[in-house]
């Protein structure tokens, strides 16, 4: 049985965690918490009577085995080292740190020996995705990355496309040969980074969706992760749970768990 | 039971159009030509000695169903010609004639009461997706296009990809919105027909795939075509050969016979 | 403008119809309906004071331009009968009529000269997929049907995976060829429809995807809607609450209105 | 640079085994085999006047680093056995040996120290695809395996099918939970392997397509390699070549060199 304090309960991400502790029996919700809200009575959020609600973090006495925190930049780096500081395992999925911030906890949490994760993604198929691309790179001289998301997405492309670049860019250790005699007048080929391209497809009806191709002669290989429901992150939190229970280090990124 | 003369028959197309007509009980071949050749033995071409070898235009008296063109640019418009005015019903996939070239070409089939078609693109699953996609493009207010090729392909987009673009657009009747707030600094929203977004994607390992794809709330459509061999080109050959027999006009494009 | 009345309002599809209704300037909402409620006060259900709530059939005096639809079995065919004798424009997407009882509907609608609508499914996508695989049809000698939803489906295959292989079968006219040497021991090769087959793939993480593939020598085409919200049978239903008001009968099936 | 000796020289994978390596100025085509030839002139075969054929084993006196064999199962263990004798380190694509003749074979090679490889499939992106499927199965309770080949093939499912079904469940450990209230009366749901489904599809257009797809809440997983040329397994014996110039044990399947 893991006990969890539960911090940015209140918005969707943090809702999609209550859900997901409530309907495992392996896990138990002692307390929540959100400096913005005012009523400190659990029905008030649908939480049984033994669930304490916290609005400071100074009044957070319970203890408990983890930290979930899905809230906003602003309150991550305190709520973090709090829970540190009082041997309560971090699990966080706010993002905002910069990486001095993220550097300082992960000190913090070694001398004490507090196991935690700090992950931009909890999503398991995108990690499992990027850590194919990144092993199928090295037998693969030509890739390109596609990735479809709704049209209201404002930066393309996504970070985990960049992201997937750049691991198959590593892999491959050069840049990747182009076509000199190519001509693409209206930039039709996408993105570049060392010659991998990148397109960012933007239509309703997709959620987030991401994909690697490779190809090589007479054949392509498609690393492709489909995401339907954001509620697919709590598989990543699940395992984010267990891990951080037999670990005593604060590690960055839920790859290094995969 | 038609009879064929096949022009330009010792290239790839040709050699693929030979053995389409071989296989094919309904489809005799009486004549090849291919102006470039001086040894006029159709045993040195694997051909049945009843199949008549030409190197001249003005040498071919025999007559027959079809004429079959798949040569080279320099000599289309000519043997396009020469086939309407002996009557024989052009089907020709030799590309470069100008729009004017094709406008006097049709004059004279009309006058002539000879049906035939020039196609730049004689598969059918193309021409199919470019139709669905402008069927579709009256129910989604958003599509883009994506395109796979070999790396040695030189242009981008794909010919299609882009006849595919327009087609939507015409269909669509406006431009498409984008979003005032995206941010691309690579480029890798791809390139831009009146809002429709088109993508290239070049890999060795694919032959030459097209793919429209629609959004809208909650849903999309994809109408992907995918070749994996030239030789499909021979569905569209044979589908325009039932189709000259009982035209009487020069059509242009394999769309208007689907 | 278009006034509307909608039974079934508290369901989940009702609830969308709703959202739907508020979010679009030229649909105003007129009363909603519902015989199991009790409390007959429209702030109850967030509906403006307006707008208002029956439990009963008879009382609904209002008249409106439509009658959205989306209740129970039970209630269907009274609805669409008291809706059409009404005046007002039935568009039904609750399912369980009999033929018989749908028939009767539309002579009564005929009489009536109401236009109208009933539809198992008011997805553009799915209708669009069906229609554009039933053209295909006629290219291609070989098909196969592949439908992906969620593990929870308790029905092999799909209705619409069917209806599909329904269509291509009609306009085929004739059972497809099968590879008299094939062994299947495992029976990998799926349903059979006449020789077409039929793949269910069953995995938590899809919503409802149906796609129709085509294969000739060389190419494939395939058509595919996926749907990754329920919300995208709104864009049909606001599609046939403009068609009906132009019509003066009562029609089956969205393909009828695309 | 590594000399080569090619058996099986005519058939179709001989023949590209011999473009592969007169197109890498690494490799060196010192001899060819075929018991099944006459004519012992190299130029017959379009081959340089440096190259030697033979048509008996015993008179290959000429000593080489690798022996590629793409032949016929009938000679299969007898030039293995032979290469391994001389010293020559094979590299055998040919199928039909025995689990015990394989394992004699790797007795001689690891008491002679001779490096070597036997592979049923030298397609890396088929190889990739079941080693990425195999570690992805940790994170997943449901996979289901799709296949796609031209429709004259007669097995059903293909073996890299069944093949990644297998390793899938491996890794799982435990059969995969079914729907208990599925109804599915064609038999759309496919075969099935320890509750991990196999869809098997046939079509012509398609030449080998293999996926392997993983759904959890929210998100799904696709892995999948398309073949468009056979040619692509000239990639997978480039890279045994250079590997079993550094081993010195025989090895079975790319995918110990992957």
């Amino acid at each position: 049985m893991i006990s969890a304090i539960v911090s940015g309960f209140t918005g969707a991400m943090g809702q999609k965690v209550l859900a997901m502790i409530q309907a495992d029996a392996q896990l138990q919700l002692v307390g929540v918490y959100n400096p913005s809200v005012t009523d400190l009575t659990p029905a008030t959020y649908d939480l049984a009577p033994t669930v304490q609600v916290f609005n400071q973090l100074d009044q957070i006495t319970i203890g408990a085995d983890v930290w979930l925190d899905f809230s906003t930049p602003s309150g991550a780096f305190a709520n973090t080292q709090f829970a540190i500081e009082h041997g309560i395992r971090p699990v966080i999925g706010t993002s905002g740190m910069s990486e001095a911030q993220i550097a300082e906890l992960q000190q913090l949490a070694n001398q004490r020996h507090v196991g935690g994760i700090i992950a931009a993604n909890f999503g398991v198929s995108a990690v499992l995705m990027m850590k194919f691309a990144q092993l199928a790179a090295k037998y693969f001289d030509h890739a390109e990355v596609v990735e479809y998301h709704h049209d209201d997405k404002r930066d393309a492309p996504s970070g985990t496309a960049l992201n997937t670049a750049k691991l198959i860019y590593d892999a491959q250790g050069h840049d990747e040969p182009g076509n000199p005699r190519e001509q693409d007048p209206l930039g039709a080929r996408g993105g570049d980074y060392h010659g991998i391209k990148i397109h960012a497809i933007r239509l309703p009806g997709f959620v987030a969706d991401e994909e690697a191709i490779f190809g090589g002669p007479g054949e392509t290989l498609t690393i492709k992760q489909s995401t339907t429901d954001r509620a697919s992150f709590m598989t990543g939190v699940r395992l984010a749970l267990d891990a951080v229970m037999t670990r005593d280090e604060l590690i960055v990124g839920l790859e290094q768990l995969i």
